[in-house]
């Protein structure tokens, strides 16, 4: 520990998020010691994480290191670590064999895919959460259709060029997108023997209906686009099984090499290092403060917590709401050192909910009023390149997104980080060699 | 094997660095059938791998992929694949358990860092091949960095913020210029606790001078250039050790957690494959016309080879050699085709040798004429920019050049796809986790 000259409140916050950024940004100049820690050097705009994963931008455009963003601000110090427990009694955060002690704790530490009972699938349909998880995908799907063109089996080459989504929410519905216009649009001129166009990408949704947080006749929409684009819809229909060949939605069979899970986040174990009550989800149940019942200086946000206000009704697991949550702890607790202390429970402002569809269509939603199509879109473009954090990814992004709109074209197909045994459909034998590694 | 309609003499092109690349596009349209193959996905501008080990370029601006560059030629087809061996008994390239039958055979398969003996030192001292090893270097160095700021054993923090780069060529000063910059200018703000400006960045030459294919007098200017980014020279001074905690030069040794190799390379096995002569370096020797001797339809070039004209002078190993190779080998094979065989050997026109040092500073020569300074660093990115393969990524570096150097930013700073153990120095208890894979 460094000697500590003034005495002044020592803020921790676990989560370089949206959540724990706004939290910071919220604090910068007031009168804390504030410490952010986060298993990244990087904040990570998950939002156009889809984008890497399908190809169409850098995982540099989308992520920005946290001590740049945090760099002017006096009173805060950044950790690279990872948080494994908090010792409620010495008032610590446990990263790395290290403890931080904490006079006020933000925990936004995000949640994760899930599988509910089914880890086992996971090798087989890997989740989307982090930059690794998307360029591991990037790279699975582009080895799909390499391994295709020069596969000789018509089976095995059908099966390449299968494609299956699993959950039809909004990383869902823009995987499944992109995907197809990345196989009908860039690669269609690219190969030889195998016609990238032909490729088949399926989306299932065990509900009745694509995003349900939407308006149902948007949600008809979006499917619709879809569909225009070449994906498979099928609704009301769970996956029951899924192996290295496909995936199984009871009496029918898919067979495919890349399955894609988007269908459910778990909260990351906030939950359990407080050891207090979490709902299915892992969420942690905050009062309307968003502070821990019993522990009114530990506050959750974001994705890894629910708001216990007696409405019953959760809040989505959107930016915004973590973003608002980040800047209303904050608030609170410079009132409350001011001797002012706020007494109005947090409130979320809804300023509409957006999906996109491929490469010009989105819905967008905001209370009664409805918009899709290119305008949608268009509104979708403006709205994440403003959102982006750091100027230069605002350029770089968007004069990404302007060239592959104008060209059809995806400049990041890298095939990266792969080792030969992934390189190799699972029943062929594998032998490594120097070159290859 | 696909059915041939038209019996075109097939052309099979092994590697898509430079001098693929260049004898592909010279036999665009030409009556052959080319087959180009490579182990990655893309064509790598490999004189800028260094921006990415040092966090300045996204892989994905340096690298394009090969189908793009090869799409609108339909005599062309290009091969994901390792290749293992050729059999000279049945003119066929054995890549990934395949034969793929050629006529004509063009190898260009490059170099890879060697250790000369010492190849239990590349796990302390990887050297900067391919795009894994920049993007694995710089999560390296960028954590290294990290660990310092947490560090509380003062030795082992001199010991995280001193950087060991061993070899004085070309990417020995680009690397070594680089990351003292990174340290001084970009890294300068970011941390609270270790000042970065103090890092100590080590060159180490065996040789009397850096730079040995340029003038004395340049070489000098580069290290006093090198020296004013605060890069410490030492010539002539071969590394006897090398080991996880530093290397060892005769009776000094230097305490160092990141070290680089940059002192050698290593001709690909095409000599092997071929069991035919090759040099120290593993270079194939071939005649005056790039064949190898005794086997008239088989080519090497770049850096695999070595031309054996009599005149004991081996040509660098830099992409204007490979690409006029490239071009040379397609042009013979084209003229013999149509029945007016080239006489006249390979002849090399060197345009120039030109190395960068750090933000602002260049060395340039050609022949008599030298340039160093400002306008050599110019004229270095706008040769740089204008060979980059791809209109789209001409812009993006470009983008990204003006912007680190208007800002002395880094934008990609990202650490990805490391392991905890990487996380860790050698000597600490790891533990792993699922947060930290």
């Amino acid at each position: 520990m460094q000697p500590r000259i003034e005495q002044k409140p020592r803020v921790v916050i676990v989560g370089a998020g949206f959540g724990g950024l706004s939290a910071a940004q919220e604090l910068a100049g007031a009168p804390f010691d504030v410490t952010l820690i986060d298993r990244h050097n990087y904040h990570l705009f998950q939002p156009l994480l889809y984008q890497v994963a399908t190809a169409g931008l850098s995982p540099a455009d989308i992520a920005a290191p946290i001590r740049s963003i945090v760099r002017g601000r006096s009173n805060q110090t950044v950790m690279l670590a990872t948080v494994t427990d908090i010792d409620l009694k010495t008032s610590e955060v446990i990263a790395d064999d290290r403890r931080i002690p904490f006079d006020h704790l933000i925990l936004a530490t995000g949640a994760q895919h899930a599988y509910f009972g089914h880890d086992d699938w996971e090798p087989f349909a890997p989740g989307l959460k982090t930059i690794d998880d998307a360029t591991r995908f990037r790279a699975r799907m582009l080895l799909a259709f390499e391994r295709a063109e020069s596969e000789t089996d018509a089976d095995e080459r059908k099966r390449l060029l299968t494609f299956v989504v699993i959950g039809g929410g909004p990383t869902g519905v823009e995987m499944a997108g992109a995907i197809a216009e990345l196989a009908r649009r860039a690669l269609a001129k690219d190969f030889r023997i195998i016609d990238p166009t032909s490729t088949q990408v399926v989306l299932i949704e065990a509900g009745p209906r694509l995003l349900a947080a939407f308006d149902p006749s948007l949600s008809e929409q979006a499917q619709r686009s879809l569909e225009r684009l070449g994906v498979e819809v099928r609704l009301g229909r769970a996956v029951t099984s899924c192996d290295a060949d496909g995936v199984v939605l009871g009496d029918e069979r898919i067979e495919a090499r890349t399955i894609m899970w988007g269908a459910g986040v778990m909260a990351s174990p906030a939950g359990r290092w407080l050891n207090v009550p979490a709902d299915r989800a892992g969420r942690v149940m905050v009062g309307a403060d968003l502070a821990v019942p019993g522990h009114p200086n530990i506050f959750v946000i974001g994705d890894t917590a629910t708001v216990n206000d007696g409405s019953g009704r959760p809040l989505p697991g959107v930016a915004p709401v973590a973003k608002q949550q980040g800047y209303y702890v904050a608030r609170k607790l410079i009132a409350e050192n001011r001797g002012q202390p706020i007494a109005t429970p947090f409130a979320y402002r809804d300023f509409g909910s957006l999906a996109t569809i491929g490469r010009k269509h989105a819905i967008m939603q905001l209370g009664r009023f409805k918009l899709s199509g290119f305008v949608a879109w268009l509104l979708w473009c403006v709205a994440h390149i403003y959102f982006l954090i750091g100027f230069r990814n605002r350029i770089i992004v968007a004069l990404n997104w302007m060239w592959n709109y104008v060209t059809f074209q995806r400049g990041t197909r890298l095939i990266t980080g792969v080792r030969e045994a992934q390189m190799r459909p699972p029943h062929s034998s594998g032998h490594s060699n120097r070159n290859a590694a």
